[in-house]
């Protein structure tokens, strides 16, 4: 038996490929139309209420084609817009806020959690609700570092620059003594090692896109809608604007395993 | 007599702002409508297609409102879309590249000038092509500094972090030996006094903002469309997303001049 049909994933631009590629290493019967938003790309700098209209258009435009589970790639999206998502369709839905806050409440050991995102992400609070809800009394101290993502599309994710920006964000994270980082936004698992080296080895990095495909596994398993064991499963990708681009940059994400985008205009 | 419609003028979002403080200082009678598409902010990164879609939605909502002389104020919509708004609409279309290119060209001793400005902007070619058609012979060095519209949101415009961006995105120009810079993108003229320090007393930083509301002066004589001399001008603000954080990064490019803005969805 098993469910053929495949998992709906979608983000604001190119980011959420780091989701994609952790399902595809997850579950590697599943299938995956991947949709990212490039004509409105970012979110992060946008109202709760422009993005909640986009990310239900989007929705929408994944579930007419037949998905079976729909995961929200996009920090963003997830922090203002999952519970309105989650009241209106009729497929299970993920965003990438709770499993990260999952993992990361588990692991700290001081309860002292620092979450980097967005100015949307952290204005929303959402890391911030996860992690109380699960671990009651923890600490979070949550900083918005939106040149992140203007450096990781830049390709500086290493040398003196990045390492200014980065030390400038961080120093709030290092002085509250933080020993676990969410990284909430999907773009920065790409300034993972210069992170890492700034922080030190005593502060874990928690990365989304891994805890969020485990979390698909077993909400799959779960309603009986894993791909059946013999299934060849198909990747597609659509874009709102240029598909070119999306390629270039989809191939560098996902290291070359995509050679076609279709474009669909949204909104 | 005289004309008491408004000048339209739109961009992307708050950048535009320059040029319209550039606008009233010059033409002091006239009223202005001014719309930020703040909900699909930034153009920069995004197609001609997609820009050129969203700049026809911006020109008709003006329209609609009775305006009598549309200003693009943004240099990557005036780069790929000005022609198609010039071909539907019946009222002036004015674009910033062209006044920009202008100035450049009458400026620069030796024909040897540098544009900076979007990814799209750049990649259009719209200055080079602007340049030519005024000068021809010209030689043009064009950069594409996408960090520098997230260090001016940021206000991250002086100190280290600036300095090393700006260093590195200059080195080209700097190495070319132009002798004027075009800032071809509204938010760069925030990083002027740290351009200017860079790239030293030779070199001419051409800020279309002034040159634009000239070239509307302009326009608006020789279409007998000059505001009464009696006129008591009105301001209008109105975005697509969040007037609220409009209306905070507004008074900081308007030096508090703006106290109401409207929301109107677009696309």
């Amino acid at each position: 038996m098993g469910d053929p049909r495949p998992i709906g994933v979608f983000d604001s631009g190119i980011g959420g490929l780091t989701v994609l590629k952790a399902l595809w290493e997850r579950l590697p019967n599943e299938s995956t139309l991947y949709l990212g938003d490039t004509a409105r790309v970012p979110y992060g700098t946008k109202s709760a209420e422009v993005v909640t209209r986009y990310t239900e258009q989007n929705a929408r435009f994944l579930i007419e084609r037949d998905i079976k589970l729909l995961v929200v790639a996009c920090n963003t999206a997830s922090a203002v817009a999952l519970p309105h998502l989650e009241r209106r369709l009729q497929v299970p839905v993920l965003g990438v806020i709770s499993p990260g806050a999952q993992a990361a409440a588990e692991r700290s050991r001081s309860g002292r959690i620092g979450v980097i995102g967005t100015a949307g992400t952290i204005r929303s609070g959402a890391y911030a609700r996860a992690l109380e809800a699960v671990r009651p009394g923890v600490e979070v101290v949550g900083k918005a570092c939106p040149l992140f993502v203007a450096l990781a599309e830049e390709g500086w994710v290493s040398g003196e620059v990045p390492r200014l920006v980065a030390r400038e964000y961080l120093a709030e994270l290092k002085d509250a003594g933080v020993d676990t980082l969410v990284l909430g936004c999907t773009h920065y698992p790409l300034l993972k090692p210069l992170l890492h080296t700034l922080l030190g080895a005593d502060v874990r990095l928690i990365d989304s896109a891994e805890e969020t495909a485990a979390e698909t596994a077993r909400v799959l398993a779960e309603a009986g809608l894993d791909a059946p064991n013999d299934a060849r499963p198909t990747y597609r990708f659509v874009c709102s604007d240029d598909p070119a681009r999306f390629l270039t940059l989809g191939q560098r994400f996902l290291g070359g395993a995509i050679d076609h985008v279709e474009r669909h205009p949204l909104g």
